[in-house]
């Protein structure tokens, strides 16, 4: 098995790692020649998994063809909002039987598509041969080789059983689902949870609160993954609550760090600015999460009040009030 | 209204807190005159709730009888495996209307009865006298009047409805709810999944570890659950989901806490030692969860591996390897 891994952040880079471990060659495609050259010459990536070695196996490039020549699986790792922007240049290179596997949990903005649609869409690839990689996968930790499961879900279910082959290690253990919709969502509305409790946690409260909003912000994920065709039982799994439970209980998370800061009274701009410019993906795909929703009539009221604070209409403070007042009621 | 709370533990004094706030009369029985002294004197209880003001209005007395006159409801918040004998010698000063409410967690040795089985029939009352308050609910962030929901569980919804209106404050939000055996069934099997998540955490083990179990844990609580009778849609509330989180998440609790030592590698008795002697309920009540599970032919592999541990069957790390191979499995 070949695998190419389009994106050297944290979890691109965490993933590549799991996919050598597990016997498949992996090329790594990095923007900057630096990255690149770290993990080729050096075995790491100080920018985004400090301290980890990476395995020698590991090869890195900045040429996304050669990263995609030959490969049997194709896996994105990279910012949700420029997936159909860099797919576009890409699409004609991609080896025609490849599975393309999303690691991505993001709604686009303006489409509200999930991420396997845009890369069915971008790259003309029937939905089953999409699958998505998404369960409690704090990218440090299982760069350290702690143990964790996750879920592969793919419509085409010996697809997914390729994919969870090459993926599968000692430490990292993916189980198959077939359900993409519920897997996907539950990896994008996380985020959105992920900052509103760490507003909470900056705004001073602990752990009864923080468990609350888990506990509501999960009812409201399942609600809104019951209109879009999920099943239920997904939310209930390791791509449901157990990445909730692990985005929002760890400070490893950026999300969580991102609403920690906006609790504390930080404004937007210097939450980015204190995490090296980069924006939290909760910030980013709150709007579209949102927008989903009400297209199809569901109440998230936790994705409102964050997505009210992310747009500048409101204040840490006045959301978090509401959702305690509004979490209360709804029980 | 009229309460009186029976064991002035760190629960006890805070929901005896949350009840004089509530406006409601309230006199904390303490086994031990200096702690109702402290409670009547100086308005603090500095063996459980450090640094924390009580209400004025809330008296104490080492006296049940005295506690227990003229009271609309009587709260018991004293160690699960007592309860039979403490409340033996109590059951003829009970006023006969009085609401019986539990704020324990645990099911009893032997009989394998949840706490308000024991009530019952120890008070000779019927089943639908006795209400369960369970919920994220840390002692010390409620006494400390950070925002909570919980629920208030009773077969009678009039009688649950006016135990809700004896602790409804601005900080503590009570909801109520019919099902009394998974309200309570998911407060005591919580305090076992925490016993495991402290474990893992003990052995160095992160975030992704943690929810693992967590999710798998709330799994094998509702399939035990669902066996006994109790509604499956309770255990992704408050009182199921929002408790498990807040107890694994925090430091605060005694069970994780307890679980982090022996992980570590602490025996039984050594963490016992450094928690001023004290066994956490999940040590106490692991045996009898068990032995309720194989009655009813369920399979709960998390609470047999930590039985296997507080028996001295096994270890922690053999019982955390043993999870995670086999939480694996069962996804």
């Amino acid at each position: 098995m070949r695998a190419a891994v389009l994106g050297a952040g944290n979890w691109g880079t965490a993933f590549a790692k799991v996919l050598t471990d597990a016997g498949t060659e992996t090329v790594l495609w990095a923007r900057r020649p630096e990255l690149a050259e770290a993990v080729n010459q050096r075995h790491c990536n100080p920018d985004y998994l400090e301290g980890i070695e990476l395995p020698g196996a590991l090869r890195a490039t900045t040429d996304p063809t050669e990263a995609m020549s030959g490969a049997d699986l194709v896996v994105f790792a990279i910012p949700s909002q420029t997936l159909r922007e860099n797919l576009g240049g890409w699409a004609g290179q991609l080896p025609p039987q490849a599975s393309l596997v999303s690691l991505m949990k993001g709604i686009e903005l303006g489409t509200v598509m999930r991420m396997s649609e845009v890369i069915s869409q971008v790259a003309k690839a029937l939905p089953e041969r999409v699958a998505v990689v998404s369960g409690p996968n704090l990218a440090r930790e299982i760069a350290m080789q702690q143990p964790t499961a996750t879920t592969v879900a793919c419509t085409d279910l010996a697809r997914a059983e390729s994919v969870q082959q090459a993926c599968s290690t000692g430490y990292f253990r993916p189980y198959t689902n077939t359900d993409v919709i519920g897997t996907e969502l539950g990896g994008a509305v996380k985020n959105v949870i992920a900052l509103a409790c760490g507003m909470a946690v900056g705004m001073g409260f602990g752990d009864n609160t923080v468990a609350s909003l888990i506990t509501r912000g999960l009812a409201e994920t399942a609600r809104l993954g019951s209109a879009l065709g999920a099943d239920p039982l997904t939310f209930a799994g390791l791509a449901g609550l157990g990445d909730l439970v692990a985005t929002c209980a760890s400070p490893l998370s950026r999300n969580r760090t991102f609403g920690h800061r906006l609790g504390r009274g930080e404004t937007l701009e210097q939450a980015q600015q204190a995490t090296h410019g980069q924006i939290a993906e909760g910030v980013k795909s709150c709007r579209s999460i949102l927008d989903l929703a009400d297209r199809h009539g569901v109440d998230v009221p936790i994705v409102r009040e964050v997505s009210a604070v992310c747009a500048g209409e409101s204040d840490p403070r006045t959301a978090v009030r509401a959702l305690m007042s509004r979490s209360i009621k709804s029980e």
